[in-house]
């Protein structure tokens, strides 16, 4: 479904930008005589074991992404805050008066390695997707001989997220092959810590922050749409938990002797996680929307233009309905929601007993929409739980509790952030979206929000003036988290084109 | 708390019965002179072990048990119908016009023998409960000396339900001893797969019922009144179950993608679990009640007359609420029951994640009271969940019905079977309830019903004129089905005493 006019030009009554041809050309060409090289970087990359965890293991990555780095002109240098190590690197253009900051991780989350088709950190090239029993290639054999852009090349971090490092570095290859100067100021935080929170990244930007002024974060992690649309994504959702458990007596009990008299734990906490949403999906917990900020025109807008995969989806996933009334997926994360993600009380199966349980556990996730704190919604949740008649607690009850209360709730709270958005029609951002239609005439997507959560609240907070923009390039399948993942080579080398034109075109 | 006007007068009115004294003061006066030997007769049945599901095991146990009874003057006979063994036997008293049949079972639940605090099937004395760190006796030293009634024989079976066996004998013996004959016919009927849900008992009794015929049946199984006041019990509920899945998206879905749309299997089973009772335990399945027997007037009179234990029974178990808006718990069995035993889905704990699971289970446990049946409450649950907007199958949902319907709803039904209740006022069971009083003036608390269910069906449907009722004689802590089963001494020694009385007494 190829369209002339960018819907970025039809959302935001855009002027046409002109054709970045030179940049993504000159990357392409560059690109088609070193793809082998490209991919023989990138299984190097892929090849060092990466959980965060092991310090040691992320300081080789870091040595090795430094030298990859300055080889290209970039002053680099590997900071930490007592966590794992973040790599701030910069590569100044002479006479440049803009600034472009890109961010990526380095770390990945850690790997069941049985789960696995190939060793995680062994990167092996593929035909296609493993699901769909693809057959692996022999790589020496694979690179020299023609690349089918379908193959997809499976490594832990392959899609998430070490692959704009080397799309950035071929990118300014070609550039500098084709004699086409950066336009821009190139700075780079490579993070080493986001698949574990990132519990220093606060610190880390508290001292470093002066070294990452710049007029753009291009936040480069998540995978694309699932349309394999170029897209430009402005905003992620907060996220916060809880797991709540309810109380029935205090040793387990004979369902007949005692199940028509002791309350069953599984029921009044049935009864409470019913109490909080309703079929369709709308939340019923009074306050939670406090602060809630309305979704904008231009936002709206953008959804609409972006193509409906709803039907696919539905499908694909063999559901039968879909909460929100009809609302598209790509609206409904607009909204803050509420996930049971997990109850588990007594024996289903082959482990069903006839007994009157003494506990009951729900794992709830909230995602925030913009206007929400985790401190707004635990707010309202708690005063809900206490509504429906529980005393709440946030430690084991003891037994004297329990016998002074019709119901006990432990409700433990882990932590959360709040949402980001940004405006969807700022000058940087108009500007980005002019670059990324001119590559090929297509409009690039502009989601307003992804339903997942990034802690991008901690940037925008360290860093309250600057645009923060997701641009993701890994394909929506690629397996990220899991066993496994991939990254395919069409979107590699799209990346490459993508870095290209906004290196070459934003700062003029 | 002693009465010295009997219950069961009070209650039905009864015209008092002559102390049994003889035959209860013989009985005493037997087992205060062969207590070592007696329980030595009960440990040597304890040793072996009896699960049903190794017949081997049970066609050892059957020997002992047949020699046992002859050396008494029983005929015996091991007969089967496919399954584990049962023994008929019977001891005929020159010139009796009345017939005793006493039930019990010599098998036992399966052991989890990591979890005993001793081997199950080594039988040991300790001077009191496990969990309050009672210690191992010596057999022989404690046999040898005084022997404390408060004492506890651990083995599997010791409280389910090898005891009648062994106290029935015993019984015959100081009778014999004493010179007292028999008043009755004695016949028994002793269980080899009663844990196993007696697969082959139909069988059993069509084959053998003429051999069964008698005045009455004493069921003798289940334990004792928590007051460990002496106890007949004229009913069980019945008993079927049923787990329910409900479905989401095929596979596990990011919480933060797709939480807001695809719906959660968690929420809609909740919402489902919470829709079938109030938190006051109220049924609101509609018909699930069809075809109730009302409670008589004799039931609830028998009920005001047990002693209440409901106030311990919460401080023990840590309630701060029951069911049933104050109904106490003898009055509460009364009642059908619908119990959540079960509910799984997703990660919770250590496990949580943020996903958006496939499916959730839940697993009910109904106890049914006279009137009802497996079918006419499973026509109620499909129905009601039906009701709820669920497609209901009994087979995992192909993708294709999952798409065709907005919420699918397997839903899988166990066996089952009815209630059972003996009328508490007729000429049968008020000789019983006289002579167990006349014992030594204390009231035999009747219980209507028990909460629990056993087969009783099977047996009121092969012989449907003979009332059955049930004479629990184990004490109520012993442990049954779990680790650490148990044996009070005292509650044996009881057992002689009624068996003594009730064999002496019950054709006069």
């Amino acid at each position: 479904m190829k369209k002339l006019v960018p819907f970025a030009a039809a959302v935001l009554a855009l002027a046409p930008f002109a054709y970045a041809d030179d940049a993504s050309d000159a990357a392409r060409t560059y690109r088609q005589a070193n793809e082998a090289r490209i991919i023989g970087d990138f299984v190097s990359l892929l090849s060092m074991p990466n959980v965060a965890t092991n310090k040691a293991d992320m300081d080789v990555n870091a040595e090795w992404i430094t030298a990859y780095l300055t080889s290209r002109g970039f002053m680099s240098e590997t900071v930490s805050a007592g966590g794992a190590p973040y790599i701030i690197a910069e590569r100044k253009v002479p006479g440049a008066t803009k600034t472009l900051l890109i961010y990526a991780h380095f770390d990945g989350q850690p790997v069941q390695e049985e789960e696995w088709a190939s060793p995680p950190f062994t990167p092996t090239l593929r035909d296609g997707m493993v699901v769909n029993g693809a057959k692996v290639l022999d790589m020496q054999e694979a690179l020299a001989g023609t690349i089918n852009p379908e193959w997809r090349l499976y490594a832990r971090s392959a899609g998430d997220d070490k692959a704009p490092i080397i799309a950035v570095a071929a990118a300014l290859d070609a550039l500098d092959k084709a004699g086409i100067a950066p336009s821009a100021n190139i700075k780079l935080l490579l993070d080493g810590e986001e698949e574990q929170g990132n519990p220093t990244l606060e610190a880390v930007l508290a001292a470093h922050k002066g070294k990452l002024d710049a007029d753009i974060l291009l936040f480069c992690d998540g995978p694309m749409h699932q349309s394999r649309q170029r897209q430009l994504v402005f905003g992620v959702r907060g996220t916060t938990e809880v797991q709540i458990t309810t109380y029935g007596a205090e040793r387990p009990l004979h369902s007949g002797h005692y199940g028509s008299w002791a309350p069953s734990p599984i029921s009044d906490l049935s009864r409470l996680v019913a109490s909080m949403s309703k079929e369709d999906g709308t939340l019923t917990v009074k306050g939670i929307d406090k602060g809630l900020r309305p979704v904008t025109k231009a936002e709206k807008a953008a959804i609409a233009a972006m193509p409906n995969i709803d039907d696919k989806l539905k499908a694909d996933l063999a559901l039968g309905r879909t909460l929100g009334n009809g609302q598209r997926v790509e609206e409904s994360v607009m909204k803050p929601a509420l996930i049971v993600t997990g109850f588990n009380a007594g024996g289903t199966g082959d482990r069903a007993s006839n007994t009157v349980v003494p506990r009951a556990t729900a794992a709830i996730n909230f995602r925030l929409a913009p206007g929400q704190t985790p401190e707004s919604v635990r707010e309202a949740i708690d005063s809900h739980i206490q509504a429906q008649g529980f005393f709440l607690t946030e430690e084991e009850p003891t037994a004297d509790v329990r016998r002074a209360h019709a119901k006990v709730a432990k409700v433990q709270w882990g932590s959360g952030y709040p949402a980001f958005r940004t405006d969807l029609d700022s000058p940087a951002t108009r500007k980005l979206i002019g670059l990324l239609d001119g590559i090929d005439g297509e409009a690039t997507l502009l989601t307003p929000t992804m339903g997942g959560s990034l802690p991008i609240h901690i940037f925008s907070t360290a860093m309250p003036t600057m645009p923060i923009v997701i641009l993701p390039v890994a394909n929506h399948d690629n397996n990220q988290h899991g066993e496994n993942e991939n990254m395919r080579i069409q979107n590699l080398w799209d990346a490459i084109e993508i870095y290209a034109t906004v290196i070459a075109g934003y700062g003029k």
